[in-house]
């Protein structure tokens, strides 16, 4: 196959992520919110507030991974924050979409795509650390916005909250998790 | 306001995108795309494309311009491409969008986004020229996965679709061009 067509291949198979539905919903409450447009907001995200980095980023490959990191769930699906998937099964799973999915592309394209992918799930270098904690921050924001969301759908408590999400957010950006504290923590007193 | 506090008003405000649809439906055709989903789409069409550009483009900038592009649909709504608005009552809408929208950040990023914005709406740069052409693009394979999309809906014919579509993809990036004309004539041929 030829170049293009090859990219296009993947690109038109890329749609279907716009159909992978997550736990949370839009800000307005009105839906379910997708992981495709959900990778769309952490992007914006990211590009917004890459200065909180704990330590400086390229904004740029972040955003290249940011792009990426879901396209797994068109094969695996999306494993919830709350939720309680088993995490070597899910791993498993998501190894062979990517085996499928980068596949698509041609060899050089597949192997970058492959090897940003993976620097993210590893988060260890600081590009993939900021990037997984700007994808645990939108979540946050949406469920503020709806009134608790799927803290209240997975009996959330503030505990499970810093270690699921407080722990990932301060690890690479700790000033937004301060932001983000203080919301939270009006929202336990008065909910629950 | 601070920092923080400013960006997340943005952000917040940018989940509405989600919810402004589009002329295009999604590949499966089960509903129309929104302007959310769409931007993550074409952001990674240009990641992926961006070797096909007519001059070489930094793909950074132009990925920042496309996740922002459509920002002022949220207030403006979505211009089809091939529905009849009026050009100037759209531009003006889109001038005031802008205003609001980006008015919600802190200001220096409020001036950087503003640029890249009105640099990707005057398409005069290599950068806007290429992210202009990948905008186009994505709309032509959706309809050619669904069979026709919104060409039918709007009985749109081949000489239109050159001038509206053609004509700028060409500009950025003529070889895609040649490969999906392969595609838009076999198209057009067996179905009208
Ligand atoms: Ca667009």
């Amino acid at each position: 196959m030829d170049r293009i067509s090859a990219q296009l291949a993947f690109l038109t198979e890329a749609d279907r992520l716009k159909s992978v539905n997550r736990a949370t919903t839009l800000c307005d409450a009105s839906r379910r919110e997708n992981s495709a447009e959900h990778s769309w907001h952490i992007a914006l995200y990211a590009l917004t507030m890459a200065e909180h980095a704990i330590r400086p980023v390229n904004v740029g490959r972040v955003i290249q991974m940011l792009l990426l990191h879901d396209i797994v769930e068109i094969d695996a699906g999306d494993a919830p924050i709350h939720g309680a998937p088993d995490p070597e099964a899910q791993a498993a799973l998501e190894q062979a979409a990517a085996d499928r999915l980068f596949g698509l592309l041609p060899p050089d394209q597949r192997d970058t795509y492959r090897a940003l992918w993976e620097e993210f799930e590893a988060a260890e270098t600081d590009d993939a650390i900021f990037a997984k904690s700007i994808d645990r921050v939108q979540p946050v924001i949406a469920n503020l916005e709806t009134g608790g969301g799927s803290w209240i759908e997975y009996s959330v408590t503030t505990a499970q909250l810093e270690t699921r999400v407080g722990s990932k957010v301060k690890r690479g950006a700790p000033a937004i998790w301060e932001a983000l504290k203080l919301r939270i923590d009006r929202w336990f007193e008065a909910n629950t």
